[in-house]
């Protein structure tokens, strides 16, 4: 039996999943060959589509099955996610050996549209993902948390899965959200914070029926689940003494409630560890290395085919700003790189793109590409934490992808993407929001995650065109002109507004909205710029500094440790620079600053004008939604501008070369 | 029939009521001549202290009231506070024509102990308070709020009314508070904060029966109950549709409301109000001055002898910190001033001391001395929400006597203590601690504020030392200079380690604890240092800056309009300086900075050391939480310290003329 397509909740935006973007495949006649739940899963997709456009989809159980514009068959049942593409004879076919590829296979002529049905290609195409787990984190709470609300560092409304403490339980919505996610190429979700707390970590055990019932949901459209538990659970949950894992009792009551998350879920995908960070618990107090850690989880999955993602995250956060030899950006490469080798054949080391935390722009962790024997997953961020928050359009695409093509050797060697054999993983940026993603446009960063994590040397031009043509079914090249206009250089915009020159942070602290220049300046988290009257940026030089840039392999070593050939856009991540200094763009720093300040405003306000020209040609409700967010991207660009400028003249004493106004 | 002395529940400190502070009252013998409930409250205290010590009490309606060594005596019924005190022919005598100047004539005797049993006087001494109304502003909630908590700027505890949206009903407790505040003079009482929220705001009408509990309880110790209301109870609570106060609607239903709340409490004080201050609602919004706005609740109240406290905290809070020409410290000058003789005669306005908001240190508002026809009260701030949250020893009594000696004319005319002819008012800093005000020796500033209402040119030290005799009784010198000697200088320490020479703020934003030097400076709350590479400081002068310095009258608008005799301690507060301007001290600005940071943290330590010698003297549990403090107070000491010379450092690139550390 065909399974029945979601059906969305009223008011809820089909994202790039309108019934539009179906018309091409909806009009045709396709045949099915195969059997298996996501065989249902294509045909019901298929049989919907026909019936909304007049087209006819057939079995190959059923009679009548000729003369047919596409045929989608399955041939196996290797569980391979890859597809096989055809265009020959005027007819179109997709060819699988396991269900999900099948299902792939359908979107990819779905995202083909008409081009999908015309002419000829040269050849069969391979499609297969580069990269076997494409997982997003969800940091849903189960209870709302005091500070962090429903979804931590959530800008879409409370959690999909998750309210108050109990399961939402609308599951129709999250069958939607399944699909969408399969759609472009998404196959695990983690549906709980890495902060495991009191209620959260409950759904390890008397509550896994709850996270059951979201897997079940999720699973007829590929996609598996995973948990988020604490290192704790042993203590909190088991009453234990300890949680030291390598304790035979804490193993044994790892094993024992493994093994019941598998009787409630055989296709359970694992755990998601946040350990000895930020205050949570971990290893460390027994006097374990973090591989001891994730290795008891390990093997506590490892009969049932799950692994563990243990997060790199970890660092001292209560360090002393007076301290300027502890260096937060060495502490993931200093902590892990001892331990490589040591982790077992399942347990997977998450580690974020970033030295630091998901800032507009960072060097590609030092940690990636010194792992050799060690699985590794590449952790980037759709939730615009520190990059606009929903409300300031941030396309991430070209952010990741030059994360993902980064070579740790340089010029030789594999890429960020190769290099993540234990997966992609991206902070998740929806929630129950009508637009998912709160800023209708943010939607791009997770279609883009997600055929990035399928395929990370894609361009991500094409990428976002291609949500631009799922989303915007047969829009005039007007509408589609302007939206990739508006997207296109966003991340560059906001870098430019925002703090400069790869300094990070000078956010608010706590909630990370808005600018504050020395919000971090004098804290615990290890997040400074030293900015003084002479010049600002941290000195994580070899020869002067904290060494961080000795982390890198040669090539990338030797260029970051010098001023003269850093480039500009990381200068003040790697050195202290005076505000004299000439960057290779031929400003100085000090003018750089204000320029790009005055720039960034300046996109800002064009883009608002380019999306208030498209008014007629977007659904009202997502146009308006887009313009009022606007309206605060750029009051609060112009904060941002205006109060980083004010600091630095007022620290530098140096006037703008064109006399432009600076509080 | 006596009063019985209220318990205090079990481990709840006496503060400075403990039991020894009546051994000299309650070995003698005593006669009370007079009847009425507040003589009760008398007798009952005296029967309670000979029963403990072995004096006896009798009334004059007793036999055998002969030999007496202290004679309490009511002669009239007029309502006076005031009494006399005579020591003849070996007697004491205190003889006072209303109850209330009974009771604090006994509370006079309890002070002085033994004293007021030896030797003879050369003559009667009359005491009556300076200040008719000596108020307490409680800023507690009743419904917990979001953000500020049960108690707003609250540092010990819960409220003693109020418990999660509930009375809290423990009215012993409140008994015994009102107890403690007749024994220092304070004679009102406002009951809940003046952000009045929506569960609050219902105190005035259906669930006035719970503030009339509090009122029945603090009545037998002379004190008067008020309410903070919110200027929009018409439309909240009555269902009209304004609250404009020229509309007979409105003016009718406060009429009516207000008739109700007398009848459940017939010597009700009157109402506090904060009008268009900090998104409080206010008669801006219908075109109305304040003094409408106050007139009309005058004029509800002033069939019942009520008055209105109308607060004159109005400014702009969403201030752009791009203009410089917009002055906070202006606002409530301007506001009020054109509005003096508009008040009616039932109609206070509650000024607060400083024309900004209860920092360290900061001049006299100029609108004290500005308002010749209006009655005002005068606002000081006990809860140390810029002075150490209760967590940091800061007796603010020199600070108040400064403000209340100070003389808006310079060398002749009133002082600000006589300018209060409407009250002073203090904001509470007393919750559900057991020790009253979290940090115990933050009970002294509670004291004094008592005392100093009563007489606003009484000695602080002289107070200080009252209030050490009292807590202490029968302390060895050692203990009585060692609590002195941490109390006296600790508001000049804490101003030495915070914002220096009077500029203000510094504080992290929204909870205002501990340093965060650009915290406010690109805010909306108007409270700015401006400093850049070169110097620091606001410029409020007349000729060059905002005028506010104009505000005075001329003697010291002239003193303050000139950096050269100006006080160094205001300084900033007027002036803008480069850091090399030398002051009166001799010192440069930035050296100045420094010594006095660096000092700070030293006089801290020295004080913990003092405190920590005290040990064996002092009851355990009490000496253990001020000591607790103290580590907690010299951490952030040397925060402060670190974090303003690091930022003064970085900005001028001064050297410390000592070489001292600076990071």
């Amino acid at each position: 039996m065909p399974l029945p397509v979601p059906v969305l909740p009223e008011g809820v935006d089909p994202a790039w999943l309108p019934p539009d973007a179906f018309r091409a495949l909806g009009s045709r006649r396709t045949l099915i060959r195969g059997s298996g739940p996501l065989v249902e899963t294509v045909h019901g997709e298929v049989a919907q589509a026909c019936a909304r456009f007049g087209g006819r989809v057939v079995r190959d159980c059923e009679p009548g099955a000729t003369g047919n514009d596409l045929v989608l068959e399955l041939t196996g049942s290797d569980g391979s996610e890859a597809f096989m593409y055809e265009r020959a004879g005027g007819r179109t076919t997709v060819t699988a050996s396991g269900q999900s590829g099948l299902l792939y296979g359908l979107f990819h002529v779905v995202r083909l549209g008409e081009d999908a049905f015309r002419g000829e290609r040269r050849s069969r195409e391979e499609h297969r993902p580069a990269v076997a787990l494409r997982m997003l984190d969800h940091w849903d709470n189960v209870a709302v948390h005091p500070v962090m609300g429903q979804v931590e560092r959530g800008y879409a409304g409370g959690s999909l899965f998750w309210e108050d403490g109990r399961a939402r339980g609308e599951l129709e919505r999250v069958r939607a959200y399944g699909r969408l996610l399969a759609a472009c190429g998404i196959n695990a979700v983690a549906v709980n914070n890495v902060n495991v707390h009191e209620t959260e970590a409950r759904l390890l055990t008397d509550r896994i029926g709850e996270v059951a019932e979201v897997a079940d949901a999720l699973r007829p459209y590929g996609i598996r689940t995973q948990l988020s538990v604490t290192f704790a659970a042993p203590m909190v949950l088991g009453g234990l003494a300890t949680a030291d894992p390598l304790d035979a009792s804490v193993r044994a009551w790892w094993a024992e409630a493994t093994a019941r998350v598998y009787e409630a879920i055989d296709d359970f995908g694992g755990y998601v560890v946040k350990a000895d960070s930020e205050g949570q618990p971990g290893p460390f107090a027994y006097g374990r290395s973090h591989a001891d850690g994730a290795n008891m989880l390990a093997a506590a999955l490892a009969p049932h085919g799950g692994t563990v993602h243990w997060r790199a995250f970890v660092y001292d956060h209560r360090q002393d700003w007076r301290d300027r030899t502890t260096d937060r950006a060495r502490a993931a490469y200093d902590h892990f790189v001892p331990l490589d080798g040591e982790f077992a054949a399942n347990a997977v080391l998450q580690v974020k793109h970033g030295p630091l935390d998901f800032q507009v722009r960072e060097p590609v962790s030092p940690l990636i590409g010194a792992m050799a024997r060690t699985r590794l997953a590449v952790e980037v961020q759709a939730t615009q934490e520190y990059t606009g928050q929903q409300r300031h359009v941030c396309w991430l695409g070209p952010m990741w992808s030059e994360v993902l093509r980064f070579r740790p050797e340089r010029d030789g060697g594999p890429s960020v993407g190769d290099l993540a054999g234990g997966g992609l993983v991206a902070v998740s940026n929806v929630g129950d929001d009508p637009f998912w993603t709160g800023h209708p446009l943010a939607q791009a960063n997770l279609y883009t995650f997600g055929r990035l994590a399928w395929r990370p040397d894609a361009d991500p031009d094409g990428v976002l065109d291609e949500w631009i043509g799922l989303t915007f079914p047969s829009a005039p090249e007007r509408l589609v002109a302007g939206v990739r206009a508006v997207l296109t250089g966003s991340w560059r915009t906001y870098e430019k507004y925002t703090a400069p020159l790869g300094v990070g942070f000078m956010v608010q602290p706590g909630h990370h909205y808005g600018p504050s220049v020395d919000g971090y300046e004098y804290s615990p988290w290890g997040t400074y710029h030293f900015a003084d009257r002479d010049g600002v940026g941290v000195d994580r030089s070899r020869a002067t500094g904290t060494g961080y840039a000795a982390q890198y392999a040669k090539p990338w070593a030797e260029m970051y440790e010098s001023p003269d050939t850093c480039p500009d856009e990381l200068l003040l991540f790697f050195h202290h620079m005076s505000y004299g200094h000439m960057l290779h763009s031929g400003k100085t720093v000090i003018q750089h600053i204000y320029d790009t300040h005055f720039e960034g405003v300046e996109d800002v306000a064009e883009a608002r004008e380019v999306w208030a020209s498209l008014a007629g040609l977007v659904d009202p409700a997502r146009h308006a939604r887009v313009a009022e967010r606007y309206e605060e991207q750029l009051r609060s660009a112009r904060e941002w501008r205006d109060q980083i400028n004010s600091y630095f003249l007022r620290k530098s004493g140096v006037p703008d070369a064109h006399g432009r106004r600076i509080h």
